[in-house]
Parts: structure tokens; C-alpha cells; sequence
């Protein structure tokens, strides 16, 4: 998506190779006008997957999965991060490793709100190694519902994230494709 | 605001005295409809207070500030939860207490999109005690910036949040107030 592109290459600050910053626009600030568009992208590109609820992981996900809803006229659901297990059999919990901060946390559903008829878009901000969308799934899957595919605004191409869910089976659309990163410099993957 | 009134009363769940749960329709899956009907009414209410910014806290703020963002057409800042003080000359940071959850943590706002030019509307889903609220103030203030107001989805007007923000200067709106409430119980307060 040319828009983020452009953004990505104005306001983004790739600090080494791995860590891109977009803190002005995606998640701390928020540009709504920018998130609007990929929102509405996302909400095109998916539009005929028969889809019932959209999910996101908290907090950064939220402001893109939420402007997916209003666009397709669906509920949102976060998925919550809690620093270890609770016992509570009310929720679906799975363990994820954030090898970006090199913590572990508890992603946790509450069993109330996806069930067996659900079939859930999970939208994210970034989609790097793929730990935080593959407990997104898994979560979905515990709860007895399929998932429709993901979509992510900034992918790193150059690690494993994509791979790992084309292995898993799911779909995986993205808005901004990075080849490669160093200190001041973005390349994209060409479309 | 009679339609979130009337969604506390089907979907929403009187634990205690203290505890209300709406995890089906705001904190945990969210009803895009109605929040963006929330929303509106913001944007109607704070419409000629000269905002500039919308800021709210992670993560069941960011929902009904993101579309008070998008409808008054203004960037939204989210507020990040940190465990313990980060030492980054980049950020202001100030400890908030969660009398709620009996935890304490760092709120944190980047230098670099809050400034002194700043007229800044806070959004957040619930006031009790007032300490996310005046954090949040806190920051605005660490960053020269002044506070427009402070909107809520729902007040817990028992709880002493209200008087706070009066005695620091600040207009609070809220949606729904609730008077007083009991397991399987909700009272609101009269317009």
C-alpha cells in the first residue's frame, strides 16, 4: 500500500537492522486518516472470506483491527496480555515469547465472546517473528473457531513471521513488505 | 447517553459494589457501533474547546479515543503502561497506583508528539478513583501541553475520581454515571 510506504519511508526511523520505530503514526501517536485507509485496504482485500468477529492482540494492534470492524460492520475483539497464567476457567490462555523484548506474557480469551461459529480476521501492527499472531491463532483455535487469515500494516520480510503461517495454513495479506533494514535506511519487497 | 445506559443494563455485570464487568461490549470485545455512537457524542461535546490532540490510556481507551480521533479529524496519543521506571531522557514518566487491580506502574508519553502547543482532550473507558485520569494529566502537563477536558464512557460516581479532576481544574464528561451498584444491580445517576 503505496500511502504506508511513503509514511514508512517520511516518519519511520529504522534504528538498526531489526528495530523500525513508528511511534509517530502507529503505536504511541496514531494517525487516523492513515489507519482509516488501511483499514479500509484490509476491509477490501477480505471483504469475501465470510468473515464474523476481527481480533488483536493489545494495545498496538488495536487502533488498525478497530477501524477493520467499523469498516466491515463487526465486533473487535482484543486478546489480553497478562504477565503469568491465572487460573480461570473462564479463559483460553496461551504463552507467547516476545523475542523483540525478550519477555514471555499470557495471552488470554475470554470464553463469552468467540465460539465454534466464529470465523476471525486477526489484524496486527507488525508482523515479524510471528510469536504474537501464532498465539492469536492459537487462542482462536481453542476456542473452536477458524481463522480467516491475518493482516499486519508493516511485515519484516527477512524474518521468519510470514513463513511459519503459510506452514500453520493461514493467509497472510500485508500493507508494507520490508526486505531489509539498517541504521536510516528501509528497503520494501517490490509488489 | 441513553444507549450506552441502556447496554450497561443488558450486557453489562454488577459483580460487587465495585466491580462492573463489560468485557462483551467494551473492554475485551467491542461493539464498533456503539463506540463509534460514544464517539460522536465526544466530538459533539468538546467540538469548539480549540483541541488538538486526543490522548488516551492503553489499552481500553484506545477504542472509543480512536474514534473520537477519527471523527474530530485529530491525532490520538496513547499513554504506554510500563512495569518500573524506564531511565530514557526521551520520555516523561509518572507512576500511577491501580486501587482496582493493586498494582502500580510507570505511564510514559514520548517527548516528541505531545508539545506546548497543545490543547489535549483525554479519553478513557472508566472513572473511579482518578488516578489513571490525573496520570494521564500529569503527562500532559510534564509536556507544556494544557488539558481540554477529560471524557469517560463510564463514571463510577461513588468513587472519589470526579471531585479530584474538579479540584485540579478539569472539565470531566462522562457518558453513563453510575450512582451506586449491587451483584446483579446498577444504578445511574439521574440527568
Amino acid at each position: 500500500m503505496q500511502l504506508l510506504k511513503d509514511r514508512i519511508l517520511k516518519d519511520g526511523r529504522a534504528v538498526n537492522e531489526d528495530i523500525l520505530r513508528v511511534d509517530t503514526f502507529i503505536n504511541h501517536q496514531v494517525d487516523p486518516y492513515l489507519m482509516r485507509e488501511c483499514a479500509k485496504d484490509f476491509a477490501e482485500h477480505f471483504k469475501d472470506s465470510g468473515i464474523t468477529k476481527i481480533a488483536t492482540i493489545e494495545s498496538s494492534g488495536i487502533a488498525p483491527a478497530l477501524l477493520t470492524a467499523v469498516e466491515m460492520e463487526l465486533p473487535l475483539v482484543f486478546f489480553k496480555k497478562q504477565p503469568s497464567k491465572v487460573l480461570n476457567d473462564d479463559l483460553y490462555q496461551t504463552m507467547v515469547t516476545s523475542f523483540t523484548k525478550g519477555t514471555n506474557y499470557e495471552l488470554t480469551l475470554s470464553r463469552k465472546v468467540i465460539d465454534s461459529s466464529d470465523h476471525v480476521l486477526i489484524i496486527d501492527d507488525f508482523l515479524a517473528n510471528g510469536e504474537a499472531a501464532t498465539g492469536a491463532i492459537r487462542l482462536v483455535r481453542m476456542a473452536h473457531a477458524t481463522v480467516a487469515g491475518l493482516g499486519v500494516l508493516i511485515e519484516k520480510s527477512f524474518q521468519p513471521g510470514r513463513s511459519k503461517l503459510t506452514e500453520a495454513g493461514i493467509e497472510t495479506y500485508s500493507l508494507a513488505r520490508i526486505a531489509s533494514m539498517s541504521e536510516g535506511k528501509i528497503n520494501f519487497l517490490e509488489d
